[in-house]
């Protein structure tokens, strides 16, 4: 059975907005005082706002972020830990990884994910008056291939793919380590399509990754729903139109100053409990 | 007397380029593999690449970022402390506001920089499990107006201001916060201009911001020397063909995927020293 609390997607406003409604359906968004300017949603060939399937229910197709959403960065404390005395370097590396590609999105510029990565690596390192060996950057960068599912991933994408949801990833990862993750991490054969924002030169929250999933995908931005468990990537997705769910790993918190997520959930596990809503 | 080592402003090159030239002077900009894309340099109308003045004398013009360049973070040390019991949430604190700065200049939204820096001390309190009392926030937003300014400063700008150097500052902070920063500071009175993003409603290190300084100041990018002790900032500077000077302030590390800065300096004396060099 699909869920039915979507209601709320595709609407556009910011939590201290005083505009009362909630525009619900990828054809009546509206703006708040700090997100002006909306972005045109492509293909808004979707059903009619109206009809109650368009804004009831869960978008027929899912599409997942990879690193964080999926996949357990914690494997990384251990290479961390060896590199630098302390496994809490990874998050600061990750943060400078994020700025790095958000940099690179605001001056029009493309790195791939895999340099940006070994890039912010070297950032941290100087940061730290350190200088890492081949073989202590070698065992961050090739852990990265090889990240385990957060342990609630498997099941609830099965719930997922047996109630006829349609999954994807999308990972500003590069398609090779992309590939390889999804591979070691026995997700593969979950997903439709295994997308990079490689593809297109412009890495999320830009629009153009979204956009690109859709077009392959062959779905507009209402039947898409976006899951990350990154406040950027989800504000990202609902630009576009998409309705999205946070998932709250650890250490994620909301944007006051963003619009909403659709949903805001602790786990895969809730996500797929959604179906029974 | 003028310093004649700012030959290689405007050049475009990447550390890892194979290509072996360095530009130099605003009309001759090259792109490397990883900075695709160059933005058309607005005022072309500077003077000739060949002249000496234009590619070795210092810029007529400095124009400084204001946050960690000229002022000191650091002050904010003690209400952080009081309100987490560590001052190293401060840096986790800013790291989130320049992400949350980056991720509205991606989606093309706008925030005041001062909701910005409100909004992302409620996500830093929300990681660590606390809610921070109104004393408590207010303790450290009203410090972000009283920061003092780095010891180097005031001799530096005394330097080059004698050295008839035109200096103005451009920061993302709010015009009011910003205004109240500089008088605090006792910095006011060296700069013609005091400019804030806020003005065009895009924060740096989107083109928009340095482009107005330009245009206030009616200089030409090559004319524009630009300095902070951020490599994003320092980086969208010279995407825009500024000559830019990066200040190694505590913890500051050049990204070696971006084209290098004109100098990299450890303080502004030694900038004020590059006029007898």
């Amino acid at each position: 059975m699909r869920s039915s609390i979507w209601g709320a997607h595709g609407s556009w406003i910011a939590p201290n907005s005083t505009r009362g409604s909630i525009a619900s359906g990828c054809s009546s968004m509206q703006t708040s005082p700090q997100w002006q300017k909306p972005m045109p949603v492509r293909m808004l060939r979707a059903r009619p706002a109206a009809a109650p399937h368009a804004s009831h229910a869960m978008p027929p197709t899912l599409v997942f972020d990879v690193n964080e959403t999926l996949l357990d960065l914690s494997a990384l404390d251990a290479p961390f830990n060896d590199a630098f005395g302390s496994p809490d370097v990874r998050a600061e590396w990750f943060a400078q990884v994020l700025q790095s590609a958000l940099v690179h999105t605001v001056l029009d510029t493309y790195a791939d994910f895999s340099a940006i990565a070994a890039a912010a690596l070297d950032m941290i390192a100087a940061r730290h008056d350190r200088s890492l060996s081949e073989a202590e950057q070698t065992a961050i960068l090739d852990t990265v291939r090889e990240l385990p599912p957060h342990p609630d991933v498997p099941y609830a994408l099965d719930r997922l793919a047996a109630a006829d949801i349609r999954l994807a990833a999308l990972s500003n990862g590069s398609p090779d380590v992309l590939h390889a993750q999804l591979a070691h991490a026995d997700l593969t054969a979950y997903f439709d399509e295994i997308l990079s924002a490689h593809a297109v030169r412009r890495l999320k929250p830009a629009p153009d990754p979204y956009h690109m999933a859709m077009d392959v995908l062959g779905v507009s931005a209402c039947d898409m729903g976006f899951v990350a468990a990154h406040t950027w990537d989800v504000a990202g997705a609902m630009r576009v139109g998409c309705p999205a769910t946070l998932v709250l790993r650890d250490g994620v918190t909301p944007d006051p100053l963003a619009p909403p997520p659709t949903h805001t959930l602790p786990t895969l596990h809730a996500l797929a409990d959604l179906l029974d809503a």
